[in-house]
């Protein structure tokens, strides 16, 4: 019989430069594999203000855009209030809210059930440090 | 006695126009009633990366506005990296960003629990051709 | 023998400023222990179209500057079509699209499962009104 069941891992990411986007659908695959969930979501967020996942396209001159583009609408830039506490990192913040810190995904059959070219990305803002993002997965198990 | 259930249906769309928001609150609100959960989310997203689900007023002037303003933000140039593949839509894998390309949406005595002017659009920034989006239903059944 | 659970509450905000970042954490937390919920998720969202739910720092200085980030990327302005119905209020819906006008929080253990700054905010931008959010959990309980 069809019961439910919920599913937590955590991972980790220290990204060798400050900004970095960070490939991930097959960690999160492997992590719907292993709860036994066959029908149901899987939530994916960073557990951090800098950071945020996003579903886009596996190519580079895009993710390269992207950042060029978070750029424009949310610059670095010294003069924010947030820098009076000694952060530098306001546009991070910002940058993370633009993409918005967390998202959902579809599992069916036990698998993600995303388009053909759906791929879930780590957007880190503010890296060069350990960072944790949370993957938590609700829903029917087979068992 | 209560029990959990998941239940997912597929929309598929196919507009007329490259840019086109379309209302889909009628027809989400039917597969919420069909899925008999009466508590409980409903998720829905298009599989596509250049498309999103947004949540506001059934209102033609700001449907317009929104337009754009998406423009404005994401505008369409040919410059962006992304184009050197081929393709001639960065600025809709941006829009959908900006969008974001999923919402989830509560469901109480099974029905939509939105407020009085919240409704349900699909977002299309580079159409034309047939596109699906999934609606993934979680909660507690009657049965 | 761990059950599935649903529980929804109604939070009523009436602000004294047309803009205005509310601190919910508390309140939240709060629901997600009433509601027996010990693994699952938590979801969030005003009823309303003029309003967002958004997770970041509890930072005055940030958010300051989220607001006049906001007011950059989606100003108030008398042209919007919106406008020609009587409103006024265009660049309130836009602000709640920008930032997304629902989140997700994960459970744990019967506790929000958030990092250290993560604090959740109930975003007005058209305020001076009683307005509801919706906090609806569903997971494992411990019943």
């Amino acid at each position: 019989m069809a019961s439910m069941k919920a599913h937590t891992e955590y991972l980790t990411f220290n990204t060798s430069k400050r900004y970095e986007m960070v490939h991930i659908t097959d960690q999160v695959e492997r992590i719907v594999r292993q709860s036994g969930v066959i029908d149901g979501l899987c939530f994916v967020s960073p557990m951090h203000i800098t950071a945020a996942i996003y579903v886009n396209d596996h190519e580079n001159g895009l993710i390269e855009d992207i950042g060029t583009w978070l750029e424009k609408l949310a610059p670095s830039w010294p003069g924010y209030k947030h820098h009076q506490t000694g952060e530098d990192n306001a546009d991070a913040h910002l940058k993370a809210l633009l993409l918005h810190h967390e998202t959902t995904l579809p599992i069916t059959r036990g698998r993600l059930d995303l388009g053909q070219w759906q791929r879930i990305f780590y957007a880190e803002f503010d890296g060069q440090r350990s960072k944790r993002v949370i993957v938590k997965i609700l829903g029917v198990s087979a068992e």
